[in-house]
């Protein structure tokens, strides 16, 4: 069969991406990944999940099994509802939808929100999935810079006032950013809401990330400042749970949720019940917070040895970010190095990064990478920078 | 905040169906439902599941937990190979991608082949999902007629000859059809496979109760006779093990299948690992044909109760489909009623069925109705059933 001329519009750009074939092949077990962005396989509380799945199922199989509301378990909204007043937000069950992971929250906004070249504006660099998600329904992407301080709402607000029409939403995850690791001040987190509401756009805020902290103070969500329902809000179970199990959460103004429990009905009927009670029954009995604090105790540990490693064996002409938490950091090389062309030397000497230009829509940011922290373990870590080092030093010689 | 305005074109029209209502009043204790399209509560192998999650947990936790490949857990691929020759269906795990349900499998389907305003043949009835997914892509719906051996072949071949161009695809639910609870005969299969390859149209075949068969002989699927992969086969584990777990596969071309891969990845990175794992041990184990088994005697008893109580209540005038299996049998009442008016009538007597109109996309079927077998215990069947006649009586006796 000929299928190329059978596809619809928006599915012939549809390509496999290089990241894709290069996780892939960083999969052989003697290559050190900093490449994925996984959790650490030993932050998994698999005794915990095997009892709380034997109660769900000696007492409430009947729902578990079944299939449920496509708004999600009720009792599992209310706890996302107690869960986000940790990052200021207010919000009432009716405000909140359960998903199948944050990929489909953003799936799911695109689908109700995107015409074909809407325009949204997305930061410089951007989370690669997030990006992935929206460019099926064919909208323009504008991006804007980042800095130590996450997206720069100067720059933004240039931007703004160039074009013709106001966007139809910014995408951003403020928090602990993939790939850059880098947060977004409070006041910046005003300033975008009041931007918001001067040119009329709507913000999708994706925040992954936000409870994985390791060091300085806690931020509010851009939803807590959020008065008008305008903020989009996405967190997920992925990060502090366990991303198998494909549950995360989404909130946003009731009308808005009325549209999105409908789109997603269309699109999987319903999340998973099964994994949804045991994650409920998980967090009723209080484990996930004590979880949590461990995560944080070995991802801080990992953050702090890359850190060093990197002081240590990265040569002059090197910058990196310093995150506060979440799982990456970014790094530059001097501006010669095309860190996409060095990736065939660093597969070489058995260690991957993923370079920063995938993360631009734009095709800058070639001296650029991102490196995962929070998957190799410690002692591969140090020998993983030790050998990339060597990598760059490599380039730097022959420049 | 005004969300009317900001919605996409596709987005505007997405209502929530009027069934949802209806399946939320059915669930009220004392109403006796065969509305949903439920599998029975006492169907769930539930200590098979707490122990093989144990099993799992102790044994390959780190991959249960963790993100998985957006194609899904290979041996489970493989399993869905093994599975589907018995349905006839030759394929590689290259043809096979694992998905959260087979809504999804129609939703990703969707969004790869339909642009706005193509057209698609379904059957008049129609599955509801399979509608509701796919007009989220904006194509019109073209019906054929079915009768007691499915969808009518000659009706299908005038329509496309009064057809300026061929339809994009054809939805056909084969097997035990939702609603109408007929089976499409392997003569027809095989003409509808060459009307296929001489109007060049692809066939998306969803065969989510194929297994469930009470009596008379089995039928090859669709797919079986296919020897240009032009047939997109979606089958599932809902109504076979679990609907709550939302495992479902799909066989396909493998440049399809390709296509299918990066566009699933968009909407939802990976299917849950955890149940796949937890699905694929049960499968290991050799426990699903053993509790198949078992579901196809509680059914066919369900259906044998729903049959007999039909003739004994239901008043002359009326007729019904005699399924050799699935979840569903359709009956008819005289022209003169409507069976959408007639629900708040049978709520009052707490029996609930679904207009059959609501499975048209042109609005017939007004005097049809749905009635699910599966999910009623054997006595509310019964006396569900018998009000139901009272109810129809009663329109009747008005006329």
């Amino acid at each position: 069969m000929k299928w190329e001329s059978r596809y619809a519009e928006r599915a012939r750009g549809m390509k496999a991406s290089e990241i894709r074939e290069l996780l892939k092949l960083t999969q052989q077990p003697d290559i050190i990944s900093f490449a994925g962005g996984l959790p650490s396989p030993d932050s998994f509380p698999t005794i915990d999940i095997a009892e709380v799945t034997t109660h769900v199922m000696l007492t409430a199989a009947e729902e578990a099994l079944q299939y449920g509301t496509t708004e999600g378990y009720h009792r599992l909204r209310e706890y996302c509802v107690y869960r986000s007043k940790r990052e200021g937000i207010d919000a009432s069950i009716d405000n909140v939808v359960i998903v199948s992971g944050s990929q489909q929250g953003i799936d799911v906004t695109s689908k109700i929100l995107l015409n074909k070249d809407d325009q949204v504006i997305v930061e410089a660099p951007s989370y690669l999935g997030g990006l992935g998600a929206m460019k099926a329904y064919q909208p323009q992407f504008i991006p804007v810079k980042m800095d130590g301080d996450g997206l720069i709402i100067d720059e933004l607000e240039e931007t703004l006032k160039k074009m013709e029409k106001p966007p139809k939403l910014i995408y951003t995850v403020p928090t602990f950013q993939n790939p850059a690791g880098v947060t977004l001040t409070e006041k910046r987190r005003k300033r975008l809401i009041d931007l918001a509401h001067d040119y009329d756009f709507v913000i999708m805020e994706d925040n992954p990330y936000g409870e994985l902290r390791y060091s300085g103070d806690p931020v509010r969500a851009i939803k807590a400042f959020d008065d008008e329902g305008r903020v989009i809000y996405l967190s997920t179970f992925s990060k502090i749970f366990s991303p198998g199990m494909r549950l995360a959460w989404v909130i946003g103004d009731e009308p808005y949720i009325q549209k999105f429990i409908i789109a997603k009905q269309g699109t999987d009927l319903c999340t998973n019940s099964f994994v949804q009670r045991i994650l409920y029954e998980y967090c009723r009995r209080d484990l996930i917070d004590g979880h949590i604090t461990k995560i944080i105790g070995i991802y801080r540990k990992k953050r702090d040895i890359m850190l060093e490693a990197l002081e240590e064996y990265f040569p002059e002409g090197c910058s990196w970010t310093k995150p506060d938490g979440g799982l990456f950091l970014w790094a530059r090389v001097p501006e010669y190095i095309n860190t996409k062309n060095m990736i065939a030397e660093a597969i070489k000497q058995r260690v991957a990064y993923v370079q920063g230009a995938a993360f631009f829509v734009d095709g800058s940011g070639t001296n650029t990478m991102r490196l995962c922290f929070s998957y190799a373990s410690n002692e591969k870590i140090r020998e993983g920078i030790k050998r990339l080092g060597r990598v760059i030093k490599k380039e730097i010689e022959a420049h």
